[in-house]
């Protein structure tokens, strides 16, 4: 029988980004934390960072915004050519992610005036669903396999020279799978229409190749692999070729030529900028140029790697420790179609989840029965993984988690 | 002739918001600041919260999420009952003043269907006038006068059956002028249309009258007179009996009714949030909710009160040391038609500005030709007024400012 524990501690001992741990503010070592996918963990440089940001306003006050009016250019700049494999001025920080989905996915549309339909999955992320619901004259929803993701086949039969926009998810949210961007932005060109991805759970976690798939359109968010804070602004790319073809409809002045000549008629810049909109948050954009550097400093593909092996981990536990006890993989079991998280499917994960949390082991939940483990790659160390589903098995072997409540039904 | 020094020290002995000076970050006491309505001071509980709320995400990570969850809505009410005259429910932070423009107009022009036309004045903002322009089917723009704002009768002539939504600045973001709130709102209701009022420059400077005007729909701005800090999130606001009526395009999660049960279809929770979209930026949050405390603490009636006799005495020294060197007032005169600031017109503006921030002035200049001095009334003195406009004499009389250059002109 695999000793678990002896196996983490090589793991970690030959782990070439284990000192990337030392850069995190990590004020309670015995926690376990497996969301790192949700809300990554704080930075020291980004903590400092802050305060100095702080302190700034309070000493420049309207003069630093001679520094900071070109911040979400900078952040930009730097996730285009260290985490996302674009070009500088391909990427912007800007607003949040659902407001970038709706700017990108109206322009798209505008561009491809006479085409009805955006294409996007069933198990995309609630949020983007939502917004092309409101922005769709007609949505065409594909089938997907919940635990393995979407296929390229499943896309390319809802193809059709009516369809304006594909739009998925490169990595999945439930079961971090990873969704063959460069196949399907292919087929997606292949009948004319443009392609846009959420990066949400991929960038900072997997390789992007933007470039290489020939990808249309991008939105992310910062605050989940790139640590970038609760909320912190997410970002938008748009291929420098489709940059003066695009109009979004939020027309706001951050978005004007010669913003400052208040100029009486909208005329947007012929750059990136033009899908800016209002002041933007400058806490924020210190926070994801920070977070974005100790991710390109780290390098996407050690990242990515490291990630892909403390999940092949945690599956090797998970099939010895906690199938015998209803757990199953709700993920794809490849390294490279699983992206910086492991999902297990259990009836009962709503408990289990309360249960580790109270045994000092962040997880995370998702509806309706999916117990959700994220590895920041740069912080969490494989005895961590160890540490969360050993307690996850001692809980499920005791029944300790049936003491917590069920999932309360939803009471309207 | 009036010895203005000692009148601004008089006026500062009898100030009951004199104190309130202390509860700001001031390091350095030399500089005279007059651009607190572009960007406020930074509050001693806001830098102390802004640690606090960075330790947390460090410490809490994604249990935060318990407690942040709310706190759109917290500020909403705060802004709700101590800043702005609404109920509680009626305001939440959200987004940008630009994109909650958007929405909100949106919103409005839907619930009137087959009424074509947005009126608003041709010295509004840009970023509204530009948002209008990407949304109207027609936009009516009347004319207004730059120094004085725009007039009901204007207002009223350009009303019609066509007209779904007036939408303008309750203070002018060049002149400071204030407009009439309740008799505008009162002529778009009497053809049946929706007013949408920006308060970015009067939150937290004047009184905003937003249930006796009986106004619909709101948005503003926290990082000027609310002093939130450089990009920190807007504000809306939906009057109660409106919101079940109103749906606005951007249907982000937030919006969302039983937001983590993330059903298939959007289905708008029944309250003011559903006009948020995506993950609010907790930061700024923070920022804006120490901010708003601290001017419902002081009182908006006093903070109007002093901002006006700021500006009453700005004008009585302008009157003797400027108008001689070229200087026009270009602000309303009375106190009671003016927000929280002051402009003067001078062909040489920008030089008079560059020349005022080499001497430790810092004013603002807005397009083409203006100078606007902003006062805090938390934090500004009588004497800091004074200061600034003596320098602003010295500068006149000796000519200095003419060896900074000239603006650029606009050069695509």
């Amino acid at each position: 029988m695999t000793d678990f524990l002896a196996r983490a501690r090589e793991l970690d001992a030959a782990d070439a980004l284990a000192p990337f741990r030392e850069r995190f503010v990590i004020p309670d070592e015995s926690l376990v934390y497996l969301d790192g996918n949700s809300l990554g963990r704080l930075p020291v440089s980004t903590r400092e960072r802050l305060h100095r940001a702080i302190d700034e306003w309070g000493g420049d006050l309207i003069r630093g915004w001679d520094r900071w009016i070109t911040l979400s250019r900078e952040v930009g700049d730097v996730l285009a050519t260290g985490v996302l494999e674009a070009a500088p001025g391909e990427v912007v920080l800007s607003d949040s992610t659902s407001v970038n989905l709706y700017k990108l996915a109206a322009a798209a549309c505008a561009a491809r005036p006479g085409r009805r339909v955006i294409v996007t999955d069933d198990d995309n992320f609630p949020s983007d669903r939502y917004i092309f619901q409101g922005l769709a004259e007609e949505l065409r929803v594909v089938k997907t396999d919940i635990d393995l993701g979407v296929s390229v086949e499943s896309v390319r039969e809802a193809l059709d020279e009516d369809v304006a926009l594909v739009s998925l998810s490169h990595v999945a949210y439930r079961s971090g799978a990873v969704a063959d961007m460069a196949a399907i932005t292919a087929a997606a060109h292949q009948v004319g229409a443009l392609t846009l991805w959420d990066l949400s759970h991929s960038a900072g976690a997997v390789r992007v190749p933007l470039r290489s798939a020939g990808v249309d359109l991008a939105v992310g968010c910062t605050y989940k692999h790139l640590n970038a804070g609760p909320g912190a602004p997410a970002f938008l790319c748009v291929r420098a070729d489709l940059q003066r073809e695009l109009r979004q409809p939020i027309w706001g002045w951050f978005g004007q030529r010669d913003q400052f000549d208040m100029g009486a008629a909208y005329e947007p810049v012929d750059s990136i900028d033009r899908f800016q909109v209002g002041t933007p948050p400058v806490l924020g954009a210190y926070a994801a140029l920070e977070g974005a550097r100790l991710t390109a400093e780290a390098g996407i593909g050690a990242i990515a790697e490291k990630g892909t092996a403390l999940g092949a981990f945690a599956i090797e536990a998970s099939d010895a420790w906690l199938a015998p006890h209803g757990f199953a993989l709700a993920s794809p079991r490849a390294g490279i179609r699983r992206g910086g998280h492991v999902t297990l499917h259990h009836p009962r994960a709503w408990q289990f989840s309360q249960a580790l949390r109270a045994a000092g082991v962040v997880p995370d939940f998702r509806t309706p029965d999916r117990l959700r483990l994220g590895f920041g790659a740069l912080y969490t160390r494989f005895v961590d993984v160890y540490a969360g589903l050993a307690r996850l098995r001692e809980i499920a072997a005791s029944g300790s988690h049936l003491g917590f409540p069920e999932r309360r039904a939803r009471v309207t």
